[in-house]
This record gives C-alpha cells, sequence and structure tokens, in this order.
C-alpha cells in the first residue's frame, strides 16, 4: 500500500471532512462511535499498615498447592477506578466526569436495564471526552479489610430500591410476583427490566464519606479543568470537591443530590454554574421532599454568596413520571439533551 | 443539510472503502478506534433469602433523614458484569471473551498500569467483538452478604503479587522502597509502575468458584459462539465453561492458567482448539512449576481423547522475561499478536 499513501492520505482529509458534516447532521444516539483513544486508570488512596495478624495456608485454585497467606504488611486502598473514551469529533472544551450514586457504580450511567444506551453513550456521541467512575469501595475500586474500613456494609434487597427510589409509592408496593408490583402511575423507569437491574446494585460502607471525596479530588486534580455530572450520593463528594477545587470545575451538573456541601463553604461555589435536575412525585414521597429541600436550602447560600444555581423541576417543563433513577428511566436521552443544552450554553465550554 | 443527502450517501460509501484499506495498513495498536456499539449488562445470579435480622435505622448521607435498613428479604446475588465493544470493522466471525484472574478485574485487560494499550483495545483494533468481564463478587458484579458467601474475603498485601507472579523472585524481594525491590533479571513486568498496579487489586472469597463457573456460563448461553481468552485463576472456570458448553466455545486461549477442568470430562473439549501461554521463569519458581506440570497432564488428557492443544513457552520463542502478568507486561501486545495470529489460523473464525 505505500505507494498510495499521499492519495489515501489526501482522500483521508475529505472523508474526515464529509463525514464530519454527516455526523453533525446524524441522531445523536444513534450511529457508530469514534475514539481518538479509550482506557482506565486508578487515581488516589493511600498506604496502610496491618501487623500482628495470624499467617495461614491457602489453595487458592481446587488443584493448585497450598501458599502462604500472609495478611500483615502494606496495603493500598481508597483508591477510584476511572474509564474514559475520548471521541474523535471532540466538541467539550474540558473532559466531562460522571459520578454515579450509593448502592451503585458507573455501570449506571452504560447501558440501561432495558438495553438503551445510557448517559455515557450520548455525551460521548455529542463529543465530550468523557470519564466515568466507580467510587472507592464501588465495583472496580475494590474495598478494604475490616481493619481499614469501620463498620459492616450495607446490602441492599431486591424490595430497597423500588421502594425507595420512587418506582413504586414506598412501602409495600414491591412484590417477588413482577406482575403484583405497584408501580406509581406514569412511571417512566423501565419497570419489566426492574429485575435485571438489582443486578447493578453493590454493597456499600456508611463510614467512607471522606475516602470517596479525597479520591474524587484526586482524579479532579489529574483530569480537571471539567464539567461534573453526578448522580444521588454523588452530591455529597461533588460539591465538597467544588469547595476544594473551584478553579477546577467549570460546571456542575446534580442530578437529585441526596448530599450537599458545607453552608459556611457555598461562598467557593459563586463562579461554578450549577444545574440541579429533579423529577417527579416529590409530592407522595416525604424522604425524596426532605432531602431536596435540604438541597434547595444550599443552593439558596449559594446564590446568596454569589453564584448561580438553575433548578430544572422536569414536572414543571411537561416532563412527567420519571424516578428517582432518572439517568435510565425511559426518556433519560431526553433528560441527558436537558442536560447537554445547558452545557452549551455556558460560555467557552462547548463548540 | 437534507438535500445534501444522496451526495453525502455517496461519499460515505467511498469514504468506507477509502478508510477500510487504509485501517487494514495501520498498525494494530494506534489510531481510532471505530465501534458499533458499546455498553455492558449483567447475567446469570440467583434469588436467595435472608430472613429473622433485626430491622435498623441509618442515616445514608450525613444530611439525610434517618431511614429504614431492612436486611430482610430477596437479594440478588452471584451475577456477572460485562462490558462489551463492537467494532465497526468486523473481522471476528464470532466474539472474544476477556475473563480475568484471581484477585483483579477487567481492569486487567485495559490500560496497562504504566498507561500502554492492554489487550481489551487490541483485540477490539483486530476487529474481533469483544466482551470484557468481571468475575461474580469481583468489581462491578458486586458481592453478597456473609450470609450467602461461605468465610472471608482475602485481601492481598503490596507484597503479595510482587512476590508471587514472578516479578521479584519470592520471599524477600519485595521492599516498601521501592528502589530496594529487586526484580527477576530482565523481568517485562512495568515494575517503575508496580505501586500503581496494586491498585487493580481487589478481594476475593476462597468459596465461590461453583457461583463464578455458573454465570460464566450463563454468559456463554447468552453470547456465543465464541472464543474465549482467560488468565491464571479463569482456566478453571473456561475448562468447566467448556466442559459444560463445548459446541459453543469455537477456541479457547489459556494463559498461564491456574486451574484446570476434570479429568474425567477432558473428552469434551475434543474439538476445542486450546492455546496455551506460558512465560518466563517457571524454572525458579515451584508453585508456578507445579500449576503448569497440572495444567500440562490435563493437556495431555484432552489429546488422549482426541483434541488439540498447543503450548506456546515463550523463552522457546525467544520472549524472555515475562512474569505471570504478562497481559500487562512491557511486550504485552507482542504477546497478544501471537494470540491473534493462532486464532486467524483456526478456520472460520476470522476473516
Amino acid at each position: 500500500m505505500r505507494q498510495f499513501l499521499p492519495a489515501t492520505a489526501a482522500t483521508a482529509a475529505i472523508c474526515v471532512l464529509a463525514l464530519t458534516l454527516m455526523a453533525a447532521t446524524a441522531r445523536a444516539d444513534e450511529g457508530p462511535i469514534t475514539l481518538r483513544d479509550m482506557g482506565s486508570f486508578h487515581v488516589g488512596g493511600r498506604e496502610v499498615v496491618v501487623s500482628g495478624k495470624p499467617v495461614t495456608e491457602i489453595r487458592r485454585t481446587p488443584t493448585g498447592p497450598l501458599t502462604k497467606l500472609d495478611p500483615n504488611g502494606v496495603y493500598q486502598v481508597e483508591q477510584t477506578y476511572v474509564q474514559y473514551f475520548l471521541p474523535a469529533n471532540r466538541r467539550g472544551a474540558v473532559p466531562l466526569l460522571l459520578w454515579h450514586g450509593g448502592g451503585l457504580t458507573g455501570v449506571s450511567f452504560e447501558t440501561t436495564p432495558d438495553g438503551r444506551p445510557g448517559w455515557l453513550n450520548y455525551f460521548i456521541r455529542q463529543g465530550w471526552d468523557t470519564y466515568n467512575s466507580d467510587a472507592v469501595e464501588r465495583g472496580r475500586s475494590g474495598f478494604a479489610s475490616p481493619e481499614v474500613f469501620a463498620g459492616q456494609p450495607i446490602f441492599l434487597t431486591k424490595i430497597d430500591p423500588y421502594e425507595r427510589f420512587r418506582i413504586g409509592g414506598g412501602a409495600g408496593t414491591y412484590s417477588n410476583d413482577a406482575a403484583a408490583r405497584k408501580l406509581l402511575p406514569g412511571n417512566q423507569f423501565p419497570v419489566e427490566a426492574y429485575d435485571n437491574f438489582t443486578r447493578q446494585l453493590v454493597p456499600r460502607w456508611l463510614s467512607t464519606d471522606q475516602a470517596i471525596t479525597d479520591a474524587y479530588i484526586a482524579l479532579v486534580d489529574k483530569v480537571c479543568p471539567c464539567v461534573i455530572v453526578i448522580h444521588s450520593q454523588a452530591g455529597l463528594f461533588a460539591f465538597k470537591a467544588a469547595q476544594a477545587r473551584p478553579d477546577k470545575i467549570k460546571a456542575l451538573v446534580v442530578v437529585e443530590p441526596a448530599g450537599i456541601g458545607d453552608a459556611d463553604k457555598a461562598a467557593a461555589l459563586k463562579n461554578i454554574p450549577v444545574l440541579a435536575v429533579f423529577g417527579d412525585y416529590f409530592n407522595v414521597d416525604a424522604r425524596w421532599a426532605t432531602l431536596r429541600k435540604t438541597a434547595e436550602i444550599y443552593f439558596d447560600q449559594i446564590r446568596q454568596a454569589g453564584g448561580n444555581v438553575r433548578i430544572v423541576d422536569l414536572p414543571q417543563m411537561g416532563v412527567r413520571g420519571n424516578s428517582h433513577m432518572l439517568i435510565m428511566d425511559k426518556n433519560n436521552l431526553e433528560i441527558a439533551a436537558i442536560i447537554q443544552k445547558w452545557l452549551a450554553e455556558q460560555p467557552g465550554l462547548y463548540k
């Protein structure tokens, strides 16, 4: 092929132009994904030393020899896993980071439980360098031994998210018989795939908020300036990271944040545009009403310090039926498009 | 743009042809990756019921309300996580599945600890529909409570893989001081990134072999016929899956398998071509010599039943210095290319 190289280089230039024009007219949720690169890394964490524990012998595979297991020594703990996808047609001026909610992993943003594209593919297709992570102690970040993490992890039954994430309408709405489950009227959760959704659940500790925050700040130091898009529990981590690194976060999208930053540090966010997105059924779920009220008080504190928080109440926009898991609800890409539109309106973030 | 559609469609056809020809001449480990689609799913597992445990109240975020945590009920457990990448320029006739080793996750096949491309990107670039998974209870597969998994998980110190994976030469070669660590002569492990490698370690149980095997068989039932490429502990799971579903596995590549199948079922593999790859230093590590001997006895049983097992001894081919972690050693893509060449030689597997 070598003798044809100049010709193919010219063809390539024409093709890149033609295909770029065509890509701009394609629907954002379909067609091929072309990446400059993809990969993963772990970031953050610390070393801890464990000592004074008995050495044992274990068989690591049934046909393998007995081998020493010495639990004493140095452990690497509390790092966070990050997978990245860098689209060829880059349009975001900075990377976009996706931080998932409690009891889950970055899988939340991949394919939905009923097999539709998730927000990860959506934002890559929009031209964002996208970094999808697992919080410390979840998923591919790994977890540490009882000597390191205080307490036991909590495990979620199949009942728990159904009744607590505004899919059913609270206690007593779940049944082991899928046909007998009660659903909030008009709910957009792909309820026929609820059983499959529960395969995504992972345990979590209640003692690791600081470790998760620290590793996410290490991630911000590594890849930002950036935009951060969070769901649920990660509100806590994103607002804490924004307090710690206000100059590195160019926009913050908080989707039903279950946690907030510190009131006395709200002023740190005064130059970070914030978009907060809330789904439906807050009037029938006292817990979510409380979490939202807490967030809105914090948003007022940011505003009083000169910051800008825009609240998107989806039902007020005519977008009804969203559960807490709106990132995978049937209209998940419609909501992603609302976020994308807002991001594109922020000066200098998108071209 | 609508009026230009016929013209751009023609341009697209020419460009696809031109770019395909150019892609065929590009180096396999660089250049853009174009995907028809990418996503993830969980497969397999079962439901278990836990009862008789006390109900407690927990605060899930620092500013959230107290909420009920009822550990009684139905749990989804023992599913396996799978992420897939489907290249636009598909050349593999069947999907290629990557199954990682013990104490690790699918991250093993992504970027290497020193930031080079892993086998995942390599096989995607070769045109294989590639499925990279986390074994049950590792990574994004999630793990179950002590009521479900017998015993405690084992955690690996930073010392353990260094001394046990033929990086250092056994006990006493690791030091907390990176400069003082002893290295097997000529070792190809990216030792300057060893500390970063230990961020990939995850705990594992010693009681979950059957659950892992069952979920992998569910994966085979979902996406195969296929090729399976495994590392280390996953030898056990792949040979067990091959016994159970011999017609669905068109080739099996076992990279330093630490586990094997059942001798009395070796005949089930008689129509599955097997490639076994071994690195260096087996003469200085009694444990690995034992594991390899066990595997080679099993290979003879497959051969005696009419099967075909080819052993690649890398040092005998002049490829020296490979640790047990050869999937991320400095020459990892050279080894991937040996596997790719063998796969392409199997009738009907690659076009």
